[in-house]
């Protein structure tokens, strides 16, 4: 790409290191913003490096936050005796989404996997299993990926905790609504079989 | 989506806003941006900030500039008797890229379209006539989209210049009607500028 402007260039140099964003978007990013007016730019840059600057992790759950606890640690409707424990700020996103948990969270900062040297001791486990008394605990619900990693990373929390009279569950895990059987995979079929629940219908 | 900040929200809605980036793109974005040390979104920040206050139109040929002319302009080995005309600075990208045109550039910054209520006088259309008397230009390539408001725009100008010795030709249509002159392949596009054709409405 030849540019007749080395502002532009750097600009364009900037989007491209973007994740999902090559040179020829990044370029099209740079002209949308020479076409607005100025100010449109400024406040673009300066939200930016607000969040950056501003920006903290809660010192309950490690969720992002701009004060010292993020909005669902210091929200008091919120059931703070029951924690749904995650890898990362965009699960929690993601459940929040659903509205269906009106617990609290913890965000672990990942999942333990040997092979990328990420062990016990690089995620927030330590201070999920102190959260545990402080706070009253009363169940963990693990909404982990379920991948060798995330069911390691569980199995070791669980294992912590074997003397604790903490509930520790799991998401259900299964065939995805609206999904076709056919499609679904081996390992989750199978799984989906043995892991059956009652028809409620049928209960009721 | 429901954000546990505030300044990761408003950081998201400025992404949002540029064109082709969704809410699901743009909190990627800002979450990369947060996963990386402060001074890259400081320095990125700041790339856009400059390149927004900086750069400015060459005063010759409208294309974009860090100082009073683009570096094509300034560049003592262009040959200033013949000038590609195109609508875009983004064109001018695209033919400096087939490596074809040794050249000087003019960017109209557009095309005559009457349904947009776009006219001649919307368009840099006079300081195109301006130029060829006080730089002795000798040919005009019409390096520009094959539309119908492209070839009203071809027209309207070699119509102006009917009296004039100036030579007026269209690139090759090597370039498919009705295709974006930006999206062209850059063998096509060079072939294009080196087989261009002297426009006939000059001719008869």
């Amino acid at each position: 790409m030849k540019f007749s402007s080395k502002y532009l260039e750097d600009a364009v140099e900037a989007f491209a290191t973007l994740p999902g964003i090559g040179r020829k978007s990044a370029l099209r990013l740079a002209l949308h913003l020479l076409k607005q007016d100025g100010a449109v730019t400024t406040q673009f840059a300066e939200a930016l490096k607000t969040m950056r600057a501003g920006i903290r992790e809660c010192e309950k759950c490690h969720n992002l936050a701009d004060g010292k606890q993020c909005t669902i640690c210091a929200d008091p409707r919120r059931r703070t005796e029951i924690i749904c424990v995650v890898e990362t700020v965009r699960d929690v996103m993601a459940i929040e989404e659903t509205g269906q948990f009106r617990g609290v969270y913890h965000v672990l900062g990942g999942v333990i996997s040997p092979l990328d040297g990420i062990g016990p001791s690089d995620l927030q486990i330590e201070s999920l299993l102190n959260r545990i008394p402080k706070e009253g605990i009363q169940e963990l619900i693990m909404a982990i990926s379920p991948t060798i990693e995330g069911e390691t990373t569980i199995y070791y929390i669980a294992n912590q905790l074997k003397n604790s009279p903490v509930q520790v569950s799991t998401i259900a895990r299964g065939v995805a609504f609206g999904g076709e059987l056919e499609y679904a995979d081996e390992l989750t079929l199978g799984r989906s079989i043995i892991t059956r629940i009652p028809y409620q219908n049928k209960q009721g």
